[in-house]
């Protein structure tokens, strides 16, 4: 059993923990919002009062936070991880972040001896819970080798996708395949129920041929029922596709089906609606229409 | 065993005529090209040399032609169908068209005391070939039933899905959808391309989760072999986003993402690859990019 310090206990991080938890590995645990660590606690768990305490002598030290900007504040931050993490340790950042930011981490944690995996995430919160996530590793292979027993308690498909910065990559790859899959869905209900179709009846026909995927089997169905609950942030998707649209500029990479996306889905959050699931770009449709 | 009249026996429209003749079915074809015909005429159908004369006393008339401009003409025109059809009998148009024509067609028919059906399909040509085609039927419900014996021979999925035109509408939600799964799955390649990733692993880790889609598990591969040849060809897929765009406008809705998507198509027809597959859309982007 290892000995690890893991940051961030949210709607993901906090149900990835409890497996290790419940594998037996001691955990430091640290939070910003103390009171979502109550229940890994009670399972045994250790509280600290910061990213530099998470870190001190541990194995691993895991990171799951929301944004790239938290990501460097637990890293580089005057509490932050690099101040204490121990030689010979392995950080893993589950946070899907960005890529440049990936490698600066990679390469500041090499001078001290210390490797560094990127691992973004997919399949949710539905996917940190029963553990079947999709795992999208940059960096090492030898530090790959060495966190996979770890990895394999929190996913199913884990992969090395190259040297640092690789999995955040994969997962920009992921997320501008679901941008498009998202605006052809809405815009295929809109335009059916514009049409006076019977929508379930059309998505019959079309949902098992070409057209088929994720989003139209999984999401289509909770627009129907004007179900707009999250799966997944709204304000999460718009982050993802904003740091792939960087990162697609830095490289000199015009992406505009992505970059259209993006804006469609700043009029969802212009719309309240920030904190709905990606679904809710049906809203934006909705509204730059006119539907009777 | 019924009469029927074939207008159309291209890619798609040969493959379909030849399960009913080998049904059992007396057919009267006809078409532009007439070496498209030989194989059906040795298979036992019988040639001739109009619109008007494959209408002639039949069952059925079945077309399936390539553009709304031929089946305005083999309906409307001199020699069209319009001039001998039978009352009592029933048009079926498997051709990708607008749906306002099909109304127009479905209303002149009424006078003549002939049903119309719009029943476009998809499955491609391999669809058309192995019998499984999804057919989205527009029309009435009687006329449905009775043309049932005869698109149970040609496809799995038969849908009514509402009154004429209803088929066409379904066919233009399919289009909608397919038109956001490629530009996903496109950009995806592009940008994990740029990003120097490796994208068979990359594929991998992706195409079992939320951005899953018939593009990228179908098409994907071709275009990482270079494999630009046609399932579907650039300039129909032009065509059918076309319409539904026209069609939209009409209905006052905007819808941006397939709008962009079209504009795309048309740059890939720009760099001369109308008659490649729907793939090729992959083209553009690399156009418009530079890759190393």
């Amino acid at each position: 059993m290892s000995n690890i310090g893991w940051i961030g206990t949210g709607v993901m991080g906090g149900p990835m923990a409890a497996h290790l938890i419940k594998e037996g590995h001691r955990l430091a645990i640290f939070t910003r919002t103390g009171s979502k660590a109550k229940e890994l606690i009670d399972a045994g768990a250790r509280w600290v009062g910061s990213p530099q305490e998470a870190a001190k002598n541990q194995d691993f030290v895991c990171i799951m936070v929301g944004y790239p900007r938290d990501m460097r504040q637990v890293v580089f931050g005057e509490e932050g991880v690099m101040n204490t993490i121990k030689s010979g340790s392995i950080l893993i950042d589950f946070t899907t972040s960005e890529p440049s930011l990936a490698m600066e981490i990679a390469e500041a944690l090499k001078k001290r001896e210390v490797f560094s995996l990127d691992a973004p995430v997919s399949g949710g919160d539905v996917g940190a819970r029963s553990a079947t996530l999709s795992i999208m590793v940059g960096g090492d292979k030898e530090a790959f080798n060495a966190a996979k027993p770890i990895l394999k308690k929190l996913g199913k498909t884990i992969i090395l996708q190259g040297g640092p910065g690789a999995g955040q990559h994969t997962k920009m790859c992921n997320q501008i395949q679901i941008a498009g899959t998202m605006i052809g869905m809405v815009e295929a209900l809109i335009y059916g129920t514009k049409a006076g179709l019977d929508i379930e009846t059309m998505l019959k026909a079309i949902s098992g041929g070409a057209a088929a995927c994720w989003s139209l089997d999984n999401l289509a169905p909770r627009i129907l029922k004007g179900d707009m609950e999250p799966g997944f942030f709204v304000e999460h998707f718009v982050k993802d596709m904003g740091i792939a649209l960087t990162e697609a500029q830095k490289m000199h990479l015009s992406l505009p089906g992505l970059a259209l996306v993006h804006q469609l889905y700043l009029s969802v959050q212009a719309l309240g609606a920030g904190r709905k699931g990606t679904q809710a770009l049906y809203l934006a449709l909705q509204h730059m229409n006119v539907m009777d």
